[in-house]
């Protein structure tokens, strides 16, 4: 059984969320509570972790946008890129949540790979920001996640 | 070359992010601009992608903070479904998240899935809330993830 | 920097591979070493563990090729539903390769949830079989995937 | 409820498995059947996705093995080590498979990530691999993943 499609037609209170209360906060004040945290300044941390997983979602509903956008076969590569992208912030997001026993190695690689994606996905949104509003609101999100995995890097020196 | 781990005495200014500016926001206003939405209540799909996401993030953290406890043994089993929990909630979130052709027999069977994890781990880590603050945090998650999912299922009648 | 696509007159070899030795035995033999194992049948489990994986792989590079079609848009529930059953096994083949401390709600929950997202996949798939050999493939391995989910379900009693 | 653990006296018939048929089998047909394939060379890029997914698979069953054995607190970095690796190449998997409009730096910011992840996952588990047989095994399967990978990386040039 298929839920029922309204169109485009319905309800695009866009700014109705924008704002209202703080959310994802649990995780930040986790790891805050760290019984062994790593010498990784917190704040930049926590930064990375909160963005990694606010861009993951919104590549996931920015490629689910684009395919059921009349012109979907010029979105192939922005759903392609997206895609990617919300893989690498979800397995980034994880390392970098991760603070027992880090390898300073693998951090750094996953969070280099998560700052390309960004890059790459976040250059291909922009692409389509004039007329799909998911694709500019999507890139934006790319920026700040790659700006986060970048601050990360600086901290590592 | 590992992380330097700064041990349990430093710096757990918990509350300091508390009451911060609004995240997460992103995938809550993309979603608001897909083209051929789904006729299930936004506001209630809107919540239980920002939980699963939040939930997710939270059982990340606390399997990892369980992990560098001192009585590591008597924290496998919440380790265990704090890691299940994980999955469910970024799968889920992903499958909530995406409106374009939604089946709802797989929507239905994912939410619940997520509900199921939610309220185990919630159990679980709810026994562990006095004596590790990670812990009551992650349970706190759980039951309002939990919460968004019923709340999904009842929208889907 | 994008890599050159070849376009579909390229080497099609399709069963250059098909009589290839054992692959993916190294999780086969893990789960055989567990300390502490399930009372589950092992091969009930190690059978669902391979098909799960093999179809969240099916199904990731099935949606890929859908988007590569000319005609995209005839496949657009396709992708979806494909996204959707990848990220499914991809998390139920996790959870059922896990025996330490296993919860069996939590556990049916998720073997549930693949099963019903296999079966819709599998359906779907299966109506671009005869024009899309890459769906005929894919429909193949939903079913496997449903059905060693189902001896899961039969084995949990 | 819990499922019952039925200890370590039981069954190790540990290669009963080994000499099975040819296993996910279905990926890599259809990868064969992409209408637009990339220029990478087809045996490099299906042995790094068949790779991927069996070290995913079998980092998440030693991570979980190492959480049963009476001595996890020595096992936290490979616990660590292994849900990082799972994540990498779970990620790394769904990229490589992807053709349809692949970019090369975020290919290859995936793959050399992955190598990385999985180059100090089998160091790590090698360390444990005359006490623990499923730290052997998996050590192997990072071993030959990364060896995948590093064939990809030279492929691209």
């Amino acid at each position: 059984m298929r839920l029922v499609a309204l169109g485009a037609g319905v309800a695009l209170q866009r700014n109705q969320w924008k704002r209202e209360g703080a959310t994802d906060v649990t995780v930040r004040e986790i790891i805050q509570t760290h019984p062994q945290p790593t010498s990784l300044d917190r704040a930049v941390l926590i930064q990375c972790v909160t963005e990694c997983s606010d861009c993951a979602d919104s590549c996931t509903s920015c490629a689910d946008a684009d395919l059921a956008e009349p012109d979907v076969e010029d979105l192939v590569r922005c759903i392609r890129l997206c895609l990617d992208c919300s893989d690498l912030c979800t397995t980034t997001g994880r390392i970098v949540t991760r603070q027992t026993a880090a390898d300073v190695g693998v951090f750094r690689a996953a969070v280099e790979g998560c700052a390309t994606g960004c890059r790459e996905c976040g250059d291909e949104c922009e692409r389509h920001a004039s007329h799909h509003e998911h694709c500019r609101l999507c890139a934006e999100s790319c920026r700040r996640c790659e700006e986060a995995c970048r601050a990360v890097l600086a901290a590592l020196g």
